[in-house]
């Protein structure tokens, strides 16, 4: 149905087997930093005319692998498409960030709240297996959604927040009502995950960007356990009987890696306060072993080359040596930056990174051959 | 030269002292959410009018404690009067937070900086002799002031930042001169701290609010390492020859406790993310043990006071068993928010968690006894 793969060095990473470099993608690497996604975005008229247009939407997933030997693809889409099918309105107002037209304010609203008809959401759907079928095999194409609770954050808000007030005083006063939020909003991202692995995504990732705000003790309650209600809904397999791994990213969530390592997933990604080094000790051993995903802060990005090779080779050392056991699974890296790349990220830049991170992740493996 | 203290319970607490209750003050406890503060500062004109007239910063400082029993008084002030000295110009737009007139944009301008002239400062040292005047030793009066680190993201960036950029593409590009900066904001905290100590403040707090944006290895090198210069330099004794404790709160720092471990300092801060038990183990046995303070999410009081005590409760267990011991220093707790109380919280709120504070930790020693 679809092209061989190519390169499999993500895929790898991500079941923890040895690869011959560190695979590399970026957090938004389609993105405002291209000045070609900025064209297709002028001529889709806005962010949503760009999303939920399947032409544009392959096109703009493709363009930073035209420019980068990144390891892997990335679904062009928002993380809200799913509150937006559940009828909130989505929309992106110039220089705003996305805003919900009808937020989740009462009681009555909660309780209304269904997962959506899949069917609306069919323009992702599209776009996967177009972006699939467009990259013929080159890399793997990676789907994601939000997770239930940065979801809820939005539908609650109804836009960003800088003290989640609202949200919050919801979990604190109706914890029972933020529960029943949760649970339909981690149906839906689980069929939304299905439906998108369904159509050709190979790897999925839930992105837990505000589960980093939440106290300890609360995050544990209601975002890693309605992560947790996702993953078990999940499907294991792609329509070609290929396992498909799972990765989940909470921004800010570096205390809470213990608790993490319960997830059923296969990798996790970390943003750059964590200690990679640390984080591998806790993580990459054991039963529930996993792979780490990250962790460079996006804006090492706006210091010279020099710099940037110099704050890679600190990363790769931080991990410490590369598993190189071709017949079991051992600790494995795949390079990512710890939050999305910046809109003012000199293209440039990212080429000598994504250099770096293949150049020395090779040495080191050459050193220790 | 001023009266004796009446209330030391919070004093106490710092040197890991038994105490019969878990004291209890709250960052930002003299502000917004009270109407009183709210027609003082009306009467001002501006925050820079209240903060820079001594009548009016005593005013504002003492009117938390005429309504809640709080065990502590902290300055009514500013974390960037220390830049505003040095010439960068600070002034408050309605609705817009801080921001600096001259912000650092040149290899010229950090080279010409320089520690201020403390005079230029004076009407912090006159607030705080004015405010321990008022006092009368109710309770002790906590002094301030912004971190190295954190003064620099607002001196660079010229205001709050979401991404800090600025600073971090100078961080990265140009960690020699950040050095610097940070190594003069240092020493100007220093002295700033030393002459509200003179003036009789009876503990310090740094306030390391943007620590938590830095990645790991960054944070250590920048702004651990310039707050530990502080530190080096602060007076031990006040004018009346009392042993002046310190305390240093590092927002998102919950990943670092062990390297903070370190810090020659009495307290350490904690935001909400942190698990208060976790932390006790870390912090509070040993060479380099030290009280810890924090950490209840401010949203918290923004549920019903039933809601409030519950979580008061969770967070009074989680740090555990209540040290007895009245001849040797142990684990101790005070009690804080884990950030600044919010603009919007109802004050009846903030009687309720106080009471609370005093009441179960009451019980919970009794309970032990």
């Amino acid at each position: 149905m679809f092209a061989p793969l190519q390169n499999d060095t993500f895929l790898r990473a991500c079941w923890r087997q040895a690869t011959d470099h560190t695979p590399v993608w970026l957090m938004r690497q389609a993105g405002r930093y291209l000045p070609e996604y900025l064209a297709t975005r002028a001529r889709a008229g806005s962010f949503m005319g760009l999303a939920t247009n399947v032409d544009h939407a392959t096109e703009v997933t493709l363009q930073p692998l035209e420019r980068f030997p990144l390891d892997a693809a990335i679904l062009f889409s928002d993380i809200l498409t799913v509150p937006d099918a559940m009828g909130l309105g989505l929309s992106f107002e110039a220089g705003e960030g996305p805003r919900f037209a009808r937020p989740l304010r009462d009681e009555a609203a909660i309780l209304a709240l269904e997962v959506p008809d899949m069917d609306k959401l069919r323009y992702v759907f599209d776009a996967v297996a177009s972006i699939r079928r467009a990259l013929a095999g080159r890399v793997p194409l990676i789907g994601f959604s939000g997770s239930p609770w940065t979801l809820a954050c939005y539908m609650v808000e109804g836009a960003g927040s800088s003290d989640y007030r609202q949200v919050k005083t919801l979990l604190y006063s109706r914890p029972d009502l933020m529960q029943r939020l949760l649970a339909v909003n981690a149906d839906a991202v689980a069929a939304y995950l299905n439906a998108q692995i369904e159509a050709g995504a190979q790897a999925v990732m839930i992105f837990d960007s505000w589960g980093g705000v939440l106290a300890d003790g609360a995050f544990q309650d209601f975002s890693l356990a309605s992560t947790a209600r996702v993953l078990r809904q999940l499907r294991r397999d792609g329509p070609d009987g290929q396992p498909v791994p799972r990765i989940v990213f909470t921004k800010g969530g570096g205390q809470w890696l213990e608790d993490m390592r319960a997830l059923d997933c296969e990798v996790l990604g970390l943003d750059w306060t964590v200690n990679l080094g640390r984080a591998r000790a806790l993580i990459s051993e054991g039963r529930q072993a996993k792979a780490l995903q990250g962790n460079l802060d996006p804006n090492v990005l706006f210091a010279p080359p020099a710099q940037i090779e110099q704050e890679v080779a600190k990363l790769l050392q931080s991990f410490g040596a590369p598993h190189r056991d071709p017949l079991n699974p051992g600790p494995t890296h795949i390079f990512n930056l710890g939050h999305g790349i910046s809109q003012f990220t000199p293209p440039d830049h990212v080429a000598a990174l994504v250099e770096a991170v293949h150049a020395q992740s090779r040495q080191l493996r050459a050193l220790r051959a």
